[in-house]
């Protein structure tokens, strides 16, 4: 692919300050998950089956007001504690998903401390889809989040109930996820695809995928501003935290930075030509990106 | 993205028998790693820095002729036994890439039991590609692969040396990577990356990435035969082995497979779209993927 001949790349120091820009913008908050002081009003977290021992949950747990296992995730939930007495400190509000993965004990000890199960067995959807439609309608209304309480069919009755709700007007409501990132290849890749569709169809939904290493998310098409208080809330190990811009639809992307350790300016990115990887953000409290489409961002954090 | 009116799913059970076209295709054996006995002639495991902990080296190391560490990759091989005895009989031919990450002593020890160190402090490529490097002037001629041993410009001399190689009518070279996928996301996609342009600068070289839940390598565009001796040789957990066709390269792709669990007859597939995910392998010695473009396929493999 051949480059513009305008393109650059800048060398950043590992700190500068990079005010929001003066045009409009989409601005984008992915670790106000760490942010113990933000509100929580509209935060779902997802646990979902894959390990998360070197997690801290609970740092996480107490930031975030819906609480939802994927099947399978409510083993990890389980086994993350040794402790019975803190166990029962971290109850979910829900478990959903084909239930072919959580076992029977874990299901009845949360079913035991006040978590609804809601089993949808529709192999036509994932566990982290049927995760995902539950919080659409947690948040839309006192209305529909009353009905999660009294009986949802059990193929497919959630997607059911969520295919009449408009997306258009909702509020934004923070979805993180911890795993889908990391395992199995096919999951990853499943995940980065939900990202790509749910910024479409959903685009109130903010997801963040959170892995051992880890915040994944979308940088939406046009002017971004990625905001945090300071770089120590989510890394502590690096002055400018290693992080990636992944063009990961299908269409190649020219992409303009200001505030990342290598700052590319009029760059085109395709996984067939250049990605920026092993890159960093210096950024004091936030950075810009300006890209043609929708594109993945990762950023290392550590769970302290 | 509308699909074509003649698209299809077939599903199918665990195990049919799935001969190889009767026209001409790409032959692919990704399995081959595990098969004790196969040739080992052109055969090169390279390992990253990431755990290796649940990886089966013992069974793997064996059935490959070249072993090189890419920078901290040896203190994961070191670390990889416990036992100094079975530790020595591990041995790298090669340590290379930028040595940031490898430590001294580790690096000491390799040296004292034969290893070469081959240095490349440049910044311009990573552990990876120099790995790549030099795995490519190694099995290219017993000319160039006597240069290795008689030192190499610390820099950027892998790189120097290997640009005079001509790619074309170089024999097949099977390259096994342990680590690249499934750490820091950025990593993970620099890998993909490198899987695609590779496939086009230096096609003789058939890349797999291995990682603790996964064997992950190129579909190539067009007919593909993917030929193993039997399915329990790389997994033998489940009848139908999970896989899935991941279109991240950037255009969409048509697909028709004969052999999956749910097989797709002229499906659309892009990461914005449809991506086949968590299928299976039925054909128990092979099955065919026939794709417009490149497509990365995962199979799920357990370290036995």
């Amino acid at each position: 692919m051949p480059e513009d001949e305008d393109s650059m790349v800048v060398e950043r120091p590992d700190d500068i300050e990079v005010p929001p820009p003066s045009e409009p913008y989409t601005l984008i908050e992915p670790f106000e998950f760490f942010n113990d002081s933000s509100g929580i009003s509209k935060k779902c977290l997802i646990i979902l089956n894959q390990s998360i021992r070197d997690m801290n949950l609970r740092r996480l747990w107490p930031n975030t007001r819906l609480h939802i296992c994927a099947d399978g995730g409510a083993n990890q939930l389980y086994d993350y504690f040794e402790d019975e007495d803190e166990r029962s400190k971290f109850v979910p509000d829900f478990i959903t998903g084909d239930c072919d993965s959580v076992t029977n004990e874990i299901k009845q000890y949360y079913i035991s401390k006040g978590t609804v199960v809601i089993p949808q067995y529709s192999q036509y959807s994932t566990d982290l889809t049927k995760s995902l439609m539950l919080t659409k309608i947690y948040f839309h209304s006192e209305t529909l989040r009353s009905k999660l309480y009294e009986g949802i069919e059990s193929d497919n009755g959630l997607s059911e109930l969520g295919q009449s709700l408009e997306a258009s007007g909702a509020t934004p409501v923070y979805v993180y996820m911890l795993g889908g990132i990391g395992g199995r290849f096919d999951q990853t890749i499943h995940s980065i695809n939900q990202l790509y569709k749910l910024n479409q169809s959903d685009p109130h939904l903010q997801i963040f995928f959170v892995s051992h290493s880890d915040m994944i998310f979308l940088i939406k098409k046009g002017l971004n501003y990625i905001q945090y208080e300071r770089k120590s809330l989510f890394n502590t190990s690096r002055k400018a935290p290693i992080c990636g811009l992944l063009p990961l639809s299908n269409t190649p992307i020219t992409l303009n930075t200001h505030g990342l350790k290598y700052d590319v300016i009029n760059w085109t990115s395709s996984m067939i030509g250049n990605v920026s990887s092993s890159n960093g953000i210096c950024g004091t409290n936030g950075f810009i990106v300006n890209a043609t489409d929708d594109i993945v961002m990762n950023a290392s954090i550590d769970h302290y």
